[in-house]
């Protein structure tokens, strides 16, 4: 009798159109939890069915699989010697609610195909190769993000195990209930000198290589970022009665400032982004001129220098518009996230395996979005490998990548592996 | 036996500090259905309990009274020969949710004050005095205003007797259990000739007569308004990974539309107001891009054709801006409401009668508010008298006049009077 598990008798070579087409197989039911679309948080029932079949996948392609304390599911295809240290690729496999099939997955089931790829010709290297699929990096279901790759690179503060989901249950009781025992978690914390090096893919998220006509760039750096809540308190008053020159219009006020903002962020270098995301009116009718706005502002940028300098001249431009037009400002720091720089040395590896696929110059750019890697930095070097995603769409059921710029990375992750042995 | 709607035995003459004390008295339970403020909705309990006050007061003052066919409360206080055509004062008894007790109430008690002072001193003239108390301006309670103005002028489209308030409750209903005859609402019309102008006297609603000192002013015409809706769709993405040479960001167009209402608005005559008051952003996160931005303009002047060249000023303008930056643009028009001028004639009296009392050039204005003198405009001669708030705010608890500045109101109201008895 034939069991339900039980692997085809054929698989196809390993390819960038496998990884497309098994991205595509992980965006429903029952690796997600919404019936309608895709939403995997971390340990849910989709996260389980998930990990079980990347677990298979792993298992064909060569790799000896286990699920480490926190819940991250790690394949790893042994070295020449074993036990010798690993090069260590992957992603993470938790989605955003109505997300996207490529963010994080990708660069899992890349690394899968790249082990599958070697493993089909029976390569082996001097360090081992693993790949992981981290369990929690969106934040989605907890109130923090990328806990487990926190876990793993010991660098735990700021969460405990008693903070709890939307439905009040804590992330105790969720790991416990995964089949994780509690008091053992910090076994999933990689000891020094285990792993060499940390790769991770990722779709860009934004539009860049799009708008250059490139599949894949090289990542330098993940940016710095600030975010302010800022408040503006004017006066409110009647909008057909309260005479021009008499206004102190908040609303007016945060325009001028939201100009600013795009001003200078539009000044500065490449890599330097500035953004008024969120903004509520108070009022907010049609007939009131505004009393109270608040409205968020995100400023990134490749080094802190370069965020610390805009993020400045936007604050003081602010104060000034306030000043001047007699509005009561109130500005907080939310988020202060220095600039993770890749690993020079891994990221000319990676230049280069760019060139040797596409025979282009690579492009490198920065990272506006966090990733594991900026966690992995704490522990290992890191590398980033981007792939265009269509119109920069993320975050989003309407995420797409395209099968030929999927086999690009393939390739590309493929020649770094090769890369990496001869320098390392 | 005393009963219990007994009068007092000694009233204090007409003064400001009375029809003060009685604004004061009806903005709290039972003349208000929020235990915690002021709500007097049409045809509510609250407005019950006061129209039963002010008929009392009307009473006092010597006048016969009765509530028209639509429910507003009507005194009448007779000229030299019976049934002669009156010169009606009055304003509107409803308020908004949270209100203010000056709003309207005011010029319906200043109304009853300066018939009192006639009264006092047998004081008649050859037209009849009739104070109104409309019962419904604000629209606090059916999805449409100046519900009784509009049917004691025979101005009835648009709305009918169909339409339910929030609890579903029809406006035929409330009429019905207010124990009016739905048959004869239009006997609440006045027929022309029956009354030879309207007077209302109301709070200023805004800041321009405390900025300059006065304690009333001349309204010379009620605003012509334009409200546009406005759209502007861009595309959404990643704060982080967008480069901002590649976004189309709705907030930042928005913004831009922003400083373009107020530089017009700041631009033209002093009577020209310019608003965007209400504002909302999708997706609405602080690191995502905004994609969707929808805000109002809400554009006011005392003429048509300073308010047209305004808003046609800014709609080119935002045009230009939204094709600059590749941004999708809708425009609707929600409101169009024409400027109603009031009377020459009776707006130089005014003005006389605001010389007589404070020895100081009467203040003109636009009033940039809607009033229940603009639908009796398509009746009768209009006039209006504005009074001094505090800050200009209204429609809210703070809402504040001061007991002088309804002294000069109430001495200029009756200046009017005897100056219409030599003109007419």
């Amino acid at each position: 009798m034939v069991g339900l598990d039980m692997q085809p008798i054929t698989v196809p070579p390993p390819s960038g159109q496998r990884v497309h087409a098994r991205c595509d197989l992980l965006g429903h039911a029952p690796y997600s939890d919404d019936a309608q679309g895709l939403f995997r948080p971390y340990l849910g029932a989709g996260y389980r069915a998930t990990l079980d079949r990347i677990a298979a996948w792993m298992s064909d392609a060569g790799m000896s699989v286990r699920v480490d304390a926190i819940g991250n599911v790690v394949g790893r295809y042994e070295g020449i010697a074993p036990d010798a240290p690993s090069l260590l690729i992957g992603s993470h496999v938790d989605s955003v609610r109505h997300g996207g099939r490529y963010d994080g997955m990708l660069g899992v089931i890349l690394g899968i195909e790249v082990v599958a790829a070697f493993a089909r010709v029976g390569r082996r290297f001097p360090f081992a190769l693993e790949v992981i699929g981290f369990g929690d990096e969106e934040g989605s279901r907890f109130p923090a993000a990328m806990l487990t790759s926190r876990t793993v690179a010991g660098v735990r503060e700021g969460f405990d195990l008693s903070m709890v989901d939307g439905d009040g249950i804590s992330l105790a009781a969720a790991l416990a209930e995964f089949g994780l025992d509690l008091a053992a978690i910090d076994d999933a914390r990689i000891a020094p000198g285990r792993v060499l090096a940390y790769v991770e893919a990722h779709i860009e998220q934004g539009p860049v290589l799009e708008a250059e006509g490139r599949a894949v760039g090289v990542v330098s750096a993940i940016a710095a970022q600030h975010r302010y809540r800022v408040t503006m308190q004017g006066m409110a008053g009647h909008a057909g009665t309260m005479a021009m020159h008499l206004r102190r219009d908040a609303l007016a006020a945060a325009a001028e400032a939201i100009g600013t903002v795009e001003r200078i962020g539009r000044a500065g270098p490449a890599d330097l982004v500035a953004t008024v995301g969120r903004l509520e009116v108070l009022p907010g009718a049609a007939n009131v001129v505004p009393g109270d706005v608040m409205f968020t502002i995100d400023v990134r940028a490749g080094t802190n220098a370069v965020r610390d300098a805009a993020a400045g001249e936007i604050l003081s431009e602010i104060r000034d518009i306030a000043a001047r037009r007699d509005i009561v400002l109130g500005v907080a720091l939310q988020h202060d996230l220095d600039a993770t720089p890749c690993d020079a040395h891994l990221t000319e590896l990676m230049e280069q395996a760019v060139v040797d696929v596409t025979g282009a110059p690579a492009r490198v750019l920065v990272s506006g979005a966090g990733h594991d890697a900026m966690v992995m930095a704490h522990l290992v070097p890191v590398s980033m490998l981007f792939i265009r995603c269509e119109k920069g769409i993320s975050h989003n059921p309407a995420e797409a990548v395209s099968t030929a710029d999927v086999e690009v990375a393939l390739r590309t992750l493929t020649d770094f592996v090769c890369l990496f042995e001869r320098r390392c």
